[in-house]
């Protein structure tokens, strides 16, 4: 039989808490799960430092990765009410992007990226269509198929429909991961009714639309949005923790730079720190990785990084403080110079930050980023922009919200603040 | 204020999916959260190779501990009908001996133990009296406070009833790992009704016993250990896993004794291979190190080493066989000698392995390992032996079972089966 | 032992599926639950006809008191932070002021007061005060303390704190309902974390205000009511049963006035057609009481009283179209002069309904109805009205949604549309 | 389009607790739940007397037939693993079954049929056949359909697989009402995981079988029966309203028969009593009917039928002791005599009643009620009966459980002991 085909003798289960169960009955997805490239998904975190406040949240993007397919396969097999039938490699094209649109997630993504300043998405497409395990399964399929898949999940792929299952404001991708993390950090934020979200899903030429009579069910799931967001992934404690993770590899990196001779030699990162990235080293290098040398670098002889280390790894984390940008930007600057009196650098110690999000927005057209909106479909056909019919999305509806802070080791000043005054006066202030 | 009486100013909470929130009010306790030594169980799961399995369970001997501490805190707070108000040192001792029961369990705890033939409880005792972080914050509420909490988790400390509550057939322990590991795999197993069971607790003089009209919560407890047992932590694919991760050990073990010169030098495992160590060499090893080791080794000279390492990190495992070691005893002989004329090792590639459960026992005076069995009080406050009234418990009371599997790489003999008749020939008597 | 002091000799506890388990200390509560008008309340369903559209809301007002007394209890003994210590008979008058804040509710409560201009607040003070099992139990008390708990329903007792916890728009009885309704009709839509609400509360003077740490806890509260009142409450099919329901009982004191000879003599009802209620009436009519006679009056001679009935046991309900009173105010008229032609009486065949719902507001002065908003309490101590901080709150603050329909009997219609050219005519009217 | 294949023109869906949703597209399903027989349903509760223990269990007999057919749905929509295709009529005769296997039970089921010695099987099949709206329906689909389907409920029907998908010891009826009960009494017991047995059921040639693998989830599910029928089915208390119920209905027949002239009279009930019931008086009697009687005659003058009522209406039950029928006959009879004496008729106040339980049984040929015992199916194909593989079930296989309890009104006798030596006398004996 075609490979594309070909079904498996007996259909395998994954055991989820989010889904209950994962099916699979394609020879193609099976074989995919099953490459080395997707395996390593289970060593890297969903929600990166998150685990540092929300203690249940050491899930992976290996179970997020299944979940999307999941929802996916749901939408697609249960039947999509009023699209015309799938063909056989579409339903697969789809499949495989849903399953795969986050393969290239480094170890603690943003703030990976963020200091070697890569992107996950054009590693995604490199490991796709690379000498890998992962393309070789794919190639068998047929030899343009590992691109149709990167195109879907690049959207670039023809068929805005498929592609706007994957990504869009109300896409496979945020509907199981909030609900993942809800599950596993314990919060009550992220529950809406899935299921009736998929019943009122209607295939539209260019996206999905949802019928009319299921406006109330969007609402909840964009509120889930913005609490998850605002409660859980812009935690202050967890970014006080991304923080530190950023500053021990910018150290890291800087210390290399300088020529420091390292008693645990970052072999692994050394092509990071020098942009000569192979594909590779960038599959090798996991969650596992970092964390084994935050831990030998505990015994570095440069205080800064072994702090930073410990700090990160004992969970001594940085405390934090609001702050204004636009009328705080000189105190910032007196800071820094009060820091170095104290012989603390202020490039590692004090640390500002700010989180934004943009919890929904209607179509603005020529703009950077621009948004697909969510279109509700009304019993005439007609469709309509969601914030236009829901008070509530509307209340939100492009407005980014920004929350600016601080971050600085306390504990260090509060120690020795009765012995330095200098180290009282930096307390205060920052206290301000 | 006196260091044990200590409150913090504001109650402190994790949010926690399986008791919704755990409160922490003694400052001695959120210092103990606090120390090196406790965040470290952050870096164990509380489930070794299972995660391979049930992707779920990623959860960790950190939370765990958490979670013990806060049945073991409502216990007290919440009054333990019956009992004479707690002393206040009391009741420190047993929330600390609840907190750091697992302090000592090292990485993929039973797999390296069993290589290596530690003992974690050792550990735990030795990182509690050590020169540790802990140690000091112990250390400060008396000089024996350390030692007092040791004795409690060892099983000797002088008051029984508190040595019960963390460690006896239904415990504190037992009672937070059923639900929590329940709750990451997603099984429906773990469920009891563990609030009815907390008021339905005695004390009694040695131990504690259940008022008689809980006794169907406490049946309903040990079907969930029992289901958990034989649907979980047995899980034949999980000890696979288990299998070649402790061939893996034992392998690397086994080339630093014959003097193989390592690619990545194994300094990390360099004196537990030797038998010489340090609690901080003990300390610092984590399951991120074994990992990571791993993934290297991938590119190791040594075949077997190599194999075994991409087997575990890319989930290639072993399939495996029902083996009944009384009558197949000679089948194994025959088996490793086919091995060996296949160029196999049968030391690596031939495993088997028992999985053996005893759900529950009644008292057997004079024998090894004996249990403190469950009582019930009746009305009369007469105590009666759980499997005297329950007879679902007595059916399974005292009767172990015992599973045996045998474990081979089926994939490597079903390669090459058509060109090797050797190969075949194998296949077909393991499959028999 | 003072009978206000007397406790249980062990405590009793309700099995409940919201809250687990209810407890129950105090003798004098025991009492007033074991009163005959408290276990009325079980012959009250909380959700009046709502069981027609979602079949798993049987649940009854007795549960939803004993889960406000829960929920307050919570509140009063696990410490409310910052509260002096309440004194035994406050803390009684609270949580029978809780336990019996519904005690007056008739059958189908709003559509019965409404038919019989009644008021059930009226009817709880009644029952509070006179000649009741209850208030022998609560006078056992202290003779003024059945008017002590009237006073904190009636919210005015002098502790407004007290009266804030029972009714505020952030109070015991919406907590209980919303989540509870939720759990029987099985929609997503009633979560929200009331145990972080529970530790956010704070005393205030004149009501419970919000440590500003909690805010999207109280969002989260918040957009559930609102979801539950569009998806739930005002459900259209459930208000087509209530419309019914009202016409039936508006079509029997019709009749009774008019001199009708029933067959099925409505002797309960007698004293409301004729409005000389007795207390003593009004307790022992009851939901069972109206769905006997609605089940004899299917054989009364009266066509439109048969139908009625028949409609709603029977569950053929009107359909409904939507309506704007502005604009179409005319458009009845004509109707109901179709109607009339088609020998249809509109009084009982064509009905208007509204729905309307203020989720949330802040304080208006002078105005009538005016509600006490919720305060966030700042870190400062300061307190700020809850929609200046929130956002989402913001949005539907103080805005009146409003929702009207029209019902009619569309089965009636198309039954006969081919025959009677008016009766098509009307369809289409209705449709349009 | 034929009937029996009509589909509605979109799916019409329930929101049900249990099952998240219950899907129906079948138009004749559609007919039939809109049936007054089954619309009736709503009127009968599927507990009981149990919400007099459990508050939460007022859930319908509607609700739990809805969820027998949405299982039995799922099982043949699907796909059944192995079984040839279904033809369209054998599906259909298939869900009808499932949704009306309950049509017939009467108000309070059991206790009613009991006093009146009736049996709801019979009235089951009566409604399907007779001239009711239910048969109506089903005959639109061929005229010996309505028998077809009374032949699956009552075990007659030729393929016995069908038939054992309702009832068998592992069918949907079981299956939905353990979850159900559950739900709304809120025990924790409840629980086994339905779509792992869903998916390891293969059809054999009379009947629903196991796949070896999925025998702990079988295990499973049986302990939830038996939980659930010592928890909650067989709860001493709600025993305790069931004897009373029974009482007043007695007491009523007793009366009628005695020429007692009633205040209320007893009109629904008069065919009862006459044991001359037409279909149409069973099928207007619901426990509205009842409950509203029961109201009323707490006003009669018969002294025994007014009390009972009152005690039913506000839970003012009997309280209960052991009692062993083969030691304690005598004393049953001493304690007649002396409640004789007292003045108290024992036939109504002295109630001895026993529950009794078998979990599971294999086969016992020749026996009386025998059982179709549960098979796994082993990799050989082979049959093995359940209790030979499992433990657990053996332990309770075929062990049939009894409990003997003894009910009366200890508060009468409390009241008056320290006037009465007679009745401290009886108290004394009873509560030996």
């Amino acid at each position: 039989m075609d490979y594309k085909n070909e079904k498996l003798a007996e259909e395998k289960v994954f055991k989820d808490p989010v889904h209950r169960y994962i099916h699979v009955r394609d020879k193609v997805i099976w074989d995919v799960i099953g490459t080395r490239e997707f395996q390593r998904l289970r060593r890297i975190k969903q929600l990166g430092t998150t685990y540092l406040v929300f203690h249940g949240a050491e899930h992976t993007r290996f179970q997020h990765s299944l979940g999307v397919y999941e929802i996916v396969r749901r939408i697609i097999d249960d039947g999509f009410s009023g699209r015309a039938e799938w063909n056989d490699e579409e339903r697969l094209v789809t499949l495989c992007a849903a399953l795969l649109h986050d393969l290239g997630h480094g170890p603690f993504s943003h703030a990976f990226e963020k200091v070697f300043t890569l992107d996950h998405e054009y590693f995604t497409q490199a490991i796709l269509t690379g000498d890998t395990e992962v393309n070789a399964v794919l190639r068998n399929v047929s030899p343009d198929f590992p691109q149709k898949v990167a195109d879907v999940i690049g959207k670039i792929y023809p068929d805005k429909l498929v592609v706007s299952l994957i990504s869009s404001q109300i896409d496979a991708d945020r509907m199981d991961y909030l609900q993942r993390d809800a599950y596993y950090t314990g919060v009550s934020y992220g529950h809406f009714d899935m299921e009736r979200i998929l019943r009122v899903m209607r295939p539209d030429e260019e996206q999905v639309v949802i019928k009319s009579s299921g406006m109330h069910a969007v609402e909840d799931y964009i509120m889930s949005r913005y609490q998850m967001y605002w409660q859980v992934y812009f935690h202050p404690v967890s970014r006080s923790a991304e923080v530190i993770l950023m500053k021990i590899l910018h150290r890291a990196k800087h210390l290399h730079a300088a020529g420091y001779s390292f008693k645990y030699d970052p072999v692994p990162f050394q092509s990071f720190f020098d942009r000569s990235i192979e594909l590779e080293d960038y599959i090798a290098l996991d969650e596992h990785v970092l964390m084994t040398y935050f831990q030998w670098w505990r015994k570095e002889d440069d205080a800064i990084l072994s702090d930073l280390c410990n700090r990160f790894l004992d969970r001594k984390l940085f405390q934090y403080a609001e702050f204004d940008p636009a009328t705080e930007y000189r105190k910032i600057g007196e800071l820094e110079q009060l820091f170095k009196e104290a012989g603390i650098e202020p490039e590692y110690y004090l640390v500002t930050d700010s989180s934004s999000d943009l919890p929904y927005d209607f179509y603005r057209p020529g703009e950077e980023n621009e948004r697909v909106p969510i279109y509700l479909q009304l019993p005439s056909g007609e469709l309509r922009e969601l914030s236009r019919s829901s008070e509530i999305v509307d209340a939100i509806s492009g407005k980014r919200r920004t929350d600016h802070k601080i971050y600085f080791p306390e504990d260090l000043f509060e120690a020795k603040q009765e012995e330095q005054p200098l180290y009282k006066q930096i307390l205060e202030m920052l206290r301000k």
